[in-house]
């Protein structure tokens, strides 16, 4: 790893306990360099602005989501459906953009992940993202599908619709577990895409 | 309606204009006032604060989308269903909150539902309302279903979870089609929640 993208991964960490700190209205460039221990104009030198690294952080949450599956070939569809669900809905131990990924960091990544795909709402660049980035994560479920109908793992669904049904659900448990106290959100979830999953 | 519920009527749409000109960051009560065309002031007769007035909002909104519907007896649970989904994912003519509901004010209205939800990442009053939102309007998915149960015009599914999986992709579909450029995310969802209807 080159000097540049470790010091891209410091800010993004940096970036991240500002963002849990201060929640994404209040987050200043003087908040990510108090984190960070440095001038926060350092950030300039890697990144356009501040929208520019928080899209940066998006899209490693979502390469850390997929587990970088859009690019490997698929050998068993069902299987690796079931872990893309397991990955995206929990607890893996090992976590790319953070060495520490206690309970507490999980929950804050997720808020994070929410945070950041709510600010769409009003902002035109961050909607292409988040629509770049949903698409990107349907296409892989899609795909996946597609190849386990192909090889008769599944039965013949609609790989596009029953890619949205599971994408629709991964997405809403953990958007209802970072918004609401229903602790049981994710777990409910899983069980009702692992039924869906069954029934392919 | 009283005068003061006329007042408080006029608050929420004032609030409700000043939301989807400011987003919720930036939204002060002079805005409101502004809105309103009258000294902020008058709020405090009518809510405790900012937050209190947004509560009362979102509870505004739920009501509608329910339509009153957990007070009623239920007499055909499948069209009932069926009348609610339709209900929360478009296109009712007429509104409660305003007498304008084209698809700009209905994308509003769906925009302010998910930034006033999302707000409850951070504070735990919020998380509170969206909790006590999140739990009625599943035990109107569930009442009905068991209804349908009973009455067998479903087979015997687990009402809380199929109420659960309905819940999770209306909300789902909203979210998505405000935070992403995905304007096919309202209908795809109705279609699947369609089919998951025809299975019952």
């Amino acid at each position: 790893m080159g000097n540049a993208s470790e010091t891209e991964h410091r800010i993004r960490e940096a970036a991240f306990r500002a963002l849990v700190k201060h929640g994404y209205a209040d987050l200043s460039l003087t908040d990510i360099g108090n984190e960070l221990g440095q001038n926060p104009s350092i950030i300039y030198h890697y990144y356009d602005s501040k929208d520019d690294l928080l899209f940066s952080m998006l899209e490693t949450f979502v390469d850390i989501f997929v587990d970088g599956r859009g690019d490997r070939p698929i050998t068993d569809p069902e299987q690796e459906l079931r872990e893309m669900v397991d990955h995206v809905l929990q607890t893996e131990d090992k976590n790319d953009i953070l060495p520490d990924s206690s309970t507490d960091m999980r929950t804050a990544i997720s808020r994070m992940f929410v945070e950041l795909w709510t600010h769409a709402i009003w902002d035109d660049d961050f909607r292409r993202e988040t629509t770049e980035i949903e698409l990107r994560l349907k296409e892989i479920f899609t795909k996946t599908i597609r190849a386990g109908i192909e090889r008769d793992q599944f039965r013949p669904v609609n790989p596009e619709r029953t890619a949205d049904h599971i994408l629709f659900l991964l997405k809403q448990g953990i958007y209802t577990r970072v918004t609401t106290n229903r602790d049981d959100a994710t777990e409910r979830v899983h069980s009702i895409i692992d039924e869906l999953i069954d029934d392919l």
